[in-house]
């Protein structure tokens, strides 16, 4: 199927229309006609291969919500018409201790990714959600419940959503436990919100004074704007978890001084230069823990969406047309984006 | 009471004989005769100023094995006559959430030390067990139940013992669990031994070919030379749990990156200088975590004391009289000591 698509060429050249081709529906697979599509930082590393092992031509887009347009034979998870969601996966082994967990983003072989990511035996490359259609297994198709108005808003819950959820529920966020969100941006301002709407006393750390207010909308109990050593001190020994969303790299220290015993710092993204060498004493003296955590499974991400459209959550969204995904780019640099791009996918059609 | 011991009058000097006092015994209180005195790491550390705050005179040894000679009259649960240990703390708050939970390694305000640790509210130095008796509260002596023929190499136990059995108990090693043991030294000898009789299945690693006899004697079921990268790698992802006894800054993704869905890796020695900056993407990409973990509460010391003394667990030892301990020192600097020397306490009569 020839699909319409937004692609860069090479890492150097500005996204632009190209048309991809799309398989035929199998026995398993849902067509989807894409609706929105978050923009990740995730995308902007792979259009420009700031990642090792991009393949080009490369369309990026791992936060959609869709239509379904066609079900193959076998498929009995999704109807047509039904409003659906595709997060960073399309693909897993399905048979390795993790997948049989319904851990697939964990999967031992690796799961396919949306985009970027080899189709198993065929070496192809997978096209994401820059594009007016996507074919995918049912495995990794997951309902959208929310009103009609918000599933532009929903989109970044596929990834931003999932990649702060996980970790929140694994290391068990809720009633009397005391969060923290470290990083106020597009996963960050997720975490708030779901931490807070799972019960936790949550606490917001941002670099910027200008974000105080912000954050307490997003439903944080408490900010602390980390360059303030005094109001970071009255913190000490004191958090059960922080979800630490900053990616660059920065002092962890100062977080981890924070957690009580037991408490754990969970890192949800990979930094392109090392952080400094944390503290091993700061680790000793309270058995605390530094941890990673990449998104989340199917079955957790489903969960996820259900919580969210039970609780009214989404994602704070600026709706773009897919021609101005370059601008998007640029203010995603300078963190002026409050706090997700979502691409209106109707805008391709004019492409 | 008028006590002889050995100690450091400053770093420089070597340590010699002198006189301490030691308060008489209180109701809640128990006086050792000490027999024996394991030589720990920190020992050396304290006695040379090689870490900050060290009071002087310093007097060192926290593996203490001793009989009761005398019990205050409120006290319950130690006799005259009873075979006695004294381990790394000798007090602390009692009322903190960790002291409450019996954690009191990690007693809120602080324990306070064997040795080089302020006698709460009065402002003076502890000293340790390179002496020939010891006043404790009760709560923080132990009962020995090993033969006698044991209790020189029982001591070891009340540092290097606890101090790899915390962790191994609280990151639930046992059977079924494979369990990594990083170092063959004084604690990393002593993990071997416990992770083996709690039934784990126990792979030694070690930077000399030299010693992968030795480590499948202490129980390892496999040895691994880390410096074997093809060693290395078959184990790639299949840990549950590594306890890492090397204080030396070393790189620690080579271990992380063992560990299997959700394995942690503890340390449980703070480097003189700090180890490379761990990589995040080894703890994302199958949620690992990084973390520390001191010595052990009262409660679970003496657990481990009861179950080594039922499964016949001592330390390996060289015993030493007290007037050696500046050599003693000098072999272990130069890792030349299988694996702990205990003083035979008897020798500082002659001193």
């Amino acid at each position: 199927m020839q699909t319409k698509a937004y692609a860069a060429q090479t890492p150097k050249t500005p996204l632009a229309p190209y048309t991809i081709e799309r398989r035929a529906v199998g026995p398993n697979d849902v067509e989807i006609d894409i609706l929105y599509c978050g923009v990740c930082h995730s995308d902007l590393h792979t259009v420009r291969a700031e990642w090792p092992g991009i393949h080009f031509p490369a369309v990026a887009g791992h936060e959609i919500v869709g239509r379904v347009s066609a079900v193959g034979s076998d498929v009995t998870k999704h109807k047509v018409g039904a409003i659906v969601g595709v997060g960073c996966m399309v693909d897993s082994c399905r048979t390795c201790p993790s997948c049989a967990a319904n851990l697939e983003q964990y999967c031992e072989p690796g799961f396919t990714g949306t985009y970027n990511g080899h189709v198993s035996g065929k070496g192809e490359n997978t096209y994401g959600g820059y594009s007016a259609a996507i074919v995918v297994d049912e495995h990794f198709v997951l309902s959208v419940t929310h009103k009609e108005d918000q599933l532009a808003a929903a989109a970044p819950l596929l990834c931003a959503g999932i990649t702060t959820w996980s970790p929140l529920r694994h290391w068990k966020a809720g009633p009397g436990k005391k969060v923290g969100v470290v990083g106020i941006g597009g996963l960050g301002h997720m975490g708030i919100k779901l931490a807070h709407a799972l019960g936790a006393h949550v606490v917001a750390f941002t670099t910027s004074e200008s974000k105080r207010e912000d954050a307490r909308k997003l439903g944080a109990d408490e900010v602390v704007v980390s360059k303030n050593a005094d109001e970071m001190k009255a913190h000490a020994g004191t958090f059960d978890f922080i979800l630490n969303t900053v990616a660059a790299s920065h002092d962890l220290d100062q977080f981890t001084s924070l957690l009580k015993l037991d408490g754990a710092m969970t890192l949800v993204g990979v930094p392109e230069h090392a952080h400094p060498s944390p503290s091993v004493g700061n680790l000793l003296f309270k058995r605390r823990s530094l941890a990673g955590s990449i998104i989340g499974g199917i079955q957790e991400t489903q969960e996820m969406l259900d919580f969210c459209a039970e609780h009214n959550i989404v994602s704070d969204i600026e709706m773009i047309p897919m021609q101005d995904i370059e601008q998007a780019y640029a203010r995603m640099l300078k963190s002026d984006i409050k706090y997700r791009f979502v691409i209106d996918m109707e805008t391709l059609k004019a492409a």
